[in-house]
């Protein structure tokens, strides 16, 4: 097969009936009907998916890499999605493990216009990891929301995100709230970026960009799962100028393996920056994952610009250190909850996050 | 809280730590930050989520009540799905079980504009069961599609969807596919409707039903968990007079309860027919699945519209009679790889599919 595109499956199976799980896994994805009822050659030839490799894994568990022409996905996101795992998200105990793209679809995509090192320059950061926090709770005024940011910018944090279930909502709608976080900031003359949540179809996310760039924002927040990829990637080849950090929220559950999806596939389609539930944290990712999502966001692929990997989801200030030796300076830390559990003492705790950061020496 | 959503959770946890585990939930999904750190009356009020419930269900499995506040979701599609399950998703063994949402959220999202009732007047069903089939494999140019289309029609079938792995190809780009089999069958005089799939970014889904309208087509396929739910009721609200089969291609690994995200979530965006698929087929989902999903698609809810329910996936004509009697009449019947496998014979075995179904006798 001519531009080919691999997915790699982990299938849960019988020994005895792997190779015949494979084949059907191979059609699902491509041609979803009975091979003997196709009499096109070129169909049979060229676009029914080819089990390329099974190996097993233990325990039951085998891969199957099986591939698939890349014309299927006609260069738009939401369709690589599905010829990746559309009708297999259906089927019982695979999960889909990893994907290799041909060239010509890393070029199609492009991957991020802004990349971990145009985050840093931003913030004159180049020489140490990135700072993080949010904004919440949701239910707060802008006022407030506002008046948070302008305590951790006095921190000297780098980023300020909104939590990600701000939206557009009665209680800080979000012209509002951009224009009293953005002049907060702006008018104490801090470096410190905010990023604000976007959320809607195509329209909104549109419209919400040109009141960010209106007030002066460059970089932005929004949650391709929920979003849609086709729509992450029209917002990032529309404005090649804006950092995009993607948030992973409805993406966990989707048996994709997170390094894949987060670490690759949120960069392919133009993610400056990916969200992960860090280990030991809130939720259950491994060390493990955390550092091949990391190393995917990062590594070498095609000509496309690292994306920052950015732990987060419970974090605390003692780990800094640990989470520094573990993910190097390429990394954005994001600590929200435990720095707002200080109260009055908020712009402290931030000045100490930072000066962790800052001062941490790579070994 | 008043205008209350009301989340529903399945959770597998030790007795001991339910509670605990619930009220977490309850913060995640809401505010997602230490409560001891809130100040805000109002927030505690009113934005915390809240534990209304908890009952054992068995073998280590609890159910939760969750109280979210309906303002939190702004009236977006999205943003309603990560108000439910967002961060959740992100947990280990929890399932999104069910929602139970507030009228004013149903009015806002509005469901259907058209539903199973305008389904069958459009091809004068109004008392049986609709017939459906599907184009594929891929790969085929828009002439072959367009003959296909044309057999299927001559066999009387109601609606011919475009495979979902249809998308804007090289082998058979958007344009030119729509046109044809439109073309195909205006020029036959049949009443049978065809299903062009949509992909692709807001822009694009519009692009696509210009074209469509343009070739007099009044029914479009899409799949909300890729392009995005907010998108898709973009699209549903713009275009009252179109309807809209929702396909499940993603959405079946999100850890949510099928019956709720397919049966309850699509139709309350706006589908008028929701693809699942049927038990006994070439999937996993159990008769007790399908039966609820069912009922939630075509249920007294709110004044939604009933939307049609679509078992597929590797039916077979002679499971006819038992689907109709598991189903009832208001469903529609999508019979793809059978029909197809057929070959030379495909407009007799069309035939007898449409047949069958006319003359079931319900009991």
């Amino acid at each position: 097969m001519k531009s080919a595109l691999e997915a790699i499956y982990h299938i849960r199976c019988e020994a005895g009936a792997i190779e015949e799980r494979a084949r059907a896994i191979a059609v699902e994805q491509s041609v979803e009907m009975p091979v003997a009822a196709i009499e096109d050659e070129r169909v049979l030839r060229e676009i029914v998916g080819e089990v390329c490799a099974i190996r097993e894994l233990g325990n039951g568990l085998f891969e199957a890499r099986i591939a698939l022409n890349a014309q299927t996905t006609g260069h738009d996101a939401g369709q690589l999605m599905n010829m990746l795992f559309g009708n297999a998200s259906l089927l019982e105990d695979i999960v889909l493990h990893d994907a290799i793209l041909p060239p010509e679809t890393l070029a199609a995509f492009g991957g991020p216009r802004q990349g971990i090192a145009e985050l840093k320059a931003r913030v004159g950061a180049a020489r140490r990891a990135l700072t993080c926090s949010a904004l919440k709770p949701q239910g707060l005024p802008s006022t407030a929301l506002a008046d948070l940011a302008r305590r951790f910018a006095q921190g000297g944090v780098d980023y300020i995100k909104d939590d990600h279930g701000l939206a557009d909502q009665a209680y800080s709608p979000f012209v509002e709230r951009v224009e009293a976080i953005a002049g907060a900031l702006r008018s104490g003359g801090y470096k410190t970026r905010y990023v604000p949540s976007l959320t809607g179809d195509l329209d909104r996310l549109r419209g919400a960009i040109t009141i960010a760039r209106g007030a002066g924002i460059d970089t932005v927040m929004l949650a391709p799962m929920i979003c849609g990829v086709s729509n992450m990637h029209a917002v990032a080849r529309e404005n090649p100028d804006i950092a995009i950090l993607a948030h992973p929220a409805l993406g966990g559950a989707a048996r994709i393996a997170p390094p894949l999806l987060i670490g690759k596939l949120f960069r392919l389609f133009g993610a400056s920056a990916v969200v992960f539930p860090n280990y030991g944290g809130r939720f259950g990712y491994s060390r493990q994952t955390c550092k091949a999502l990391a190393r995917a966001s990062l590594d070498r692929w095609g000509a496309m610009r690292p994306a920052a990997p950015v732990p987060a989801g419970g974090m605390k200030l003692q780990r800094i250190p640990e989470l520094l030796d573990f993910y190097g300076h390429e990394v954005m830390l994001l600590i929200g909850g435990d720095l707002l559990a200080a109260r009055e003492r908020l712009v402290d705790e931030t000045k100490a996050f930072v000066t962790c950061v800052e001062r941490y020496a790579y070994g």
